[in-house]
């Protein structure tokens, strides 16, 4: 068995063994597959695919390349979500406290934000205090104590799977199925998981810009799932415009209390409240979709969601006193005002654009390693549907630096458009899809439409 | 530019520019683009391909990397003939000689083996005293006195290629047109010439494994040499088994020198004779094909080529007293016998389990540095066509270690299928095919047929 034959079959449509995938990701994490002939192996993998087979047999293979935690001592149903990626979406923020408010267990294991998307690690380290970095005794007591920890991946985790995305990262290798299957996968397989959604963002702003696509994706991740052993739903969600009004670290921060509070934005309450109840589903805590959307709307306006949050954060760390005094959160410098050519109605907004114009500012990274401004972002103040007259005010950018102000202003202007008509309103939770594990056990959740 | 960005573009099929093509192979040579991003490069190309322009600009950038040799002070026209490998080719020590004694100056730069297939400065290299590392003055000197000389590469030619191809060789990307087209155009277009004949070998021991892949390679590099400015031919000759009947070094001198004294495998000599009068031709020594042959038969068996190649090996240092004494060459020590189950027809020679069986008695390599054994190879006794009786003799190995000697008889006897009835005879030369520039000069010489 050679680095060179497992290229060639591949490349020439060949489906491989475990023992040959094996070979290429233990060779490449100890060095005796070398790296060059690992991103021309992604690269043939990119044209080729993966059968099921393939794609189960990756994901294993780099799931056992690390170790896996063990969440037994933790009572209760262990659900986490994962989102792939999009502008504005502080939807871990909402949805954690709002599912371990009516009873799952969350341990969520997030990421930072790179290229236009954001992190939720990046957004909690904007809470005065607030540490991502808790030991995994210190996870576990608690995911147990409050129901519910946000922290970022431990480094013993799926290590291959660091090793072969850096190296995707820059051999135009990340836009693949089969390899987005097993990164994901590999990682929530590790977590010690009783359930798992996922929310696969659709759109301009996402890997999958269409629906047919993020269909596509999300039934291999709840195929594979489901053949590992992890119960999984997914939810595909619109990512043409930002969730909400709010893109930057401490802004998102702050709409995600707005919507603990009642408040905010409708379609980040909405969205947030259909992944929580898909979570409280696969826990086991409703029968079904119905009922567990009951559930989740009563956590969320009861307020114990909020109260969960403020538990939340002070057990990793943080000072919850910002959820009253919101001027406690880092704050920009310098604001300024993104208008309108012409009066009308907005048409669009571009998240990729206005993802990358936030990135500039500084509230992401351009590189793994690069640092944030917690204070910097995008407010949207006219989103799609909204009118607007000529000269109104259709965003603010909120900057530490005039030069990154003007810029991020030509650019966040670039991603509205402004027609004469009222545009059809969009939904933002675009379907379900049951894992072929859990239809079973549901029969009346909600199902594709 | 980035090497990212390049890399994307070519996957997602777009078209690049010869600024974008400079970058990666600049930039791979100076070490700014990864040897895992131009493999992934590489990777992407073999699945999309390249268009005519893209690949006249990867031959002219690797061509640039490196040095062009000045031959204008050698008189003459100055043809070389490259092929693209195969088994038991020894048609460079015949083609040379013979194109040489008819008045062409043939500066012949030459390979080594590797996997299945022989290298000419190897077999050369099995005549005691011997050169190939001639210096560059050196190498015009004996071009200018003898018509002829043959050399290894120098290293400051197309230093590109050299790393590209090494990256290729373990990353299962060397089985592509535009690279196969590049590589050989870039070292062939830096080595001063008027003119080039193209053996593109086809069937089970090439690249090419059938007629319409060998013709499209042909006609791309026929193409891409037009259009740079190298006036060039194409011959297509047939693979599926070995040339001739000697398969290994110091074996393949001899069955040279056979041909070149009138005797030896017809096919040898056919080929030989069809290249050595392209040669002519484009060195404007004959004014059509068929005069070119008949000069080039005339050199052949009037026994000036044979003196000419007495010549070129002593002006290489060379003792050319092995040409009537063939115990002079390197002998091996172990034979042992290739033996027929069945009485019949020898319907096939697969050159490939030959070329293997070859490597691993040592004449070739696996890799590249492996030292050569000049005494070792296969003698085919019974050819294609030829018959044989139970417990005949089809083939002789000639080995120096028992082991390996037993070895190379399982697999040689591999090669052979004998059946019932005699098969149709089968031609070594396919097809001629006129380059675009050359069609227009010559009016009846052979053509595609």
């Amino acid at each position: 068995l050679t680095a060179y034959e497992i290229i060639l079959k591949k490349r020439d449509g060949g489906e491989l063994s475990r023992a040959e995938i094996a070979f290429m990701v233990e060779g490449f994490l100890e060095n005796a597959v070398a790296d060059y002939q690992m991103s021309a192996f992604l690269m043939a993998v990119f044209f080729v695919g993966m059968s099921d087979a393939e794609t189960d047999d990756l994901t294993s293979v780099m799931l056992e390349t690390g170790s896996v935690l063990d969440l037994s001592a933790v009572p209760g149903s262990k659900v986490d979500k994962h989102s792939t990626g999009g502008v504005g979406d502080k939807l871990s923020l909402v949805v954690a406290p709002v599912a371990a408010a009516a009873g799952v267990r969350v341990p969520m294991i997030s990421g930072r934000g790179l290229g236009h998307t954001g992190g939720t690690l990046d957004k909690l380290e904007s809470i005065p205090g607030l540490r991502t970095d808790l030991s995994r005794h210190e996870f576990e007591r608690v995911v147990a104590d409050v129901g519910m920890a946000i922290v970022g991946q431990s480094p013993d985790v799926a290590p291959a799977d660091r090793s072969m995305y850096a190296l995707r990262d820059v051999t135009a290798t990340i836009e693949c199925v089969p390899l987005i299957v097993s990164s994901i996968l590999s990682k929530k397989l590790a977590a010690g998981l009783d359930g798992l959604v996922l929310d696969v963002k659709v759109g301009r702003g996402a890997f999958m810009r269409d629906v047919e696509s993020g269909r596509a994706l999300a039934e291999r991740l709840l195929a594979t799932a489901h053949r590992l052993g992890l119960p999984a739903d997914a939810v595909l969600t619109d990512m043409e415009s930002p969730l909400g009004r709010a893109v930057g670290n401490a802004l998102e921060v702050s709409e995600a209390v707005d919507v603990l509070s009642g408040e905010g934005p409708s379609d980040v309450r909405e969205t947030s409240l259909t992944l929580a109840s898909r979570m409280l589903v696969l826990a086991g805590l409703a029968r079904d979709g119905r009922e567990a959307s009951a559930r989740a709307n009563e956590a969320l306006d009861g307020g114990q969601a909020l109260g969960r949050f403020a538990r939340f954060v002070e057990a990793q760390g943080g000072d919850p006193s910002f959820i009253d005094r919101r001027g406690l959160l880092p704050a920009a410098s310098v604001v300024r005002e993104v208008r309108s050519d012409e009066a009308g109605f907005v048409t669009r907004v571009d998240a990729m654009e206005i993802g990358l114009a936030s990135t500039e500012l500084g509230a992401g990274r351009r590189e793994v390693g690069d640092p944030v401004d917690p204070a910097v972002g995008i407010e949207i103040v006219v989103p799609v549907g909204g009118e607007v007259h000529e000269g109104g005010v259709l965003a603010l950018v909120r900057a530490n630096d005039v030069g990154r102000a003007e810029a991020a202003v030509g650019r966040a202007g670039r991603a509205f458009e402004v027609g004469p008509e009222q545009p059809a309103p969009r939904p933002r939770v675009l379907e379900v899809i049951e894992g072929p594990g859990t239809r079973a056990r549901t029969s009346t959740g909600p199902r594709r439409s």
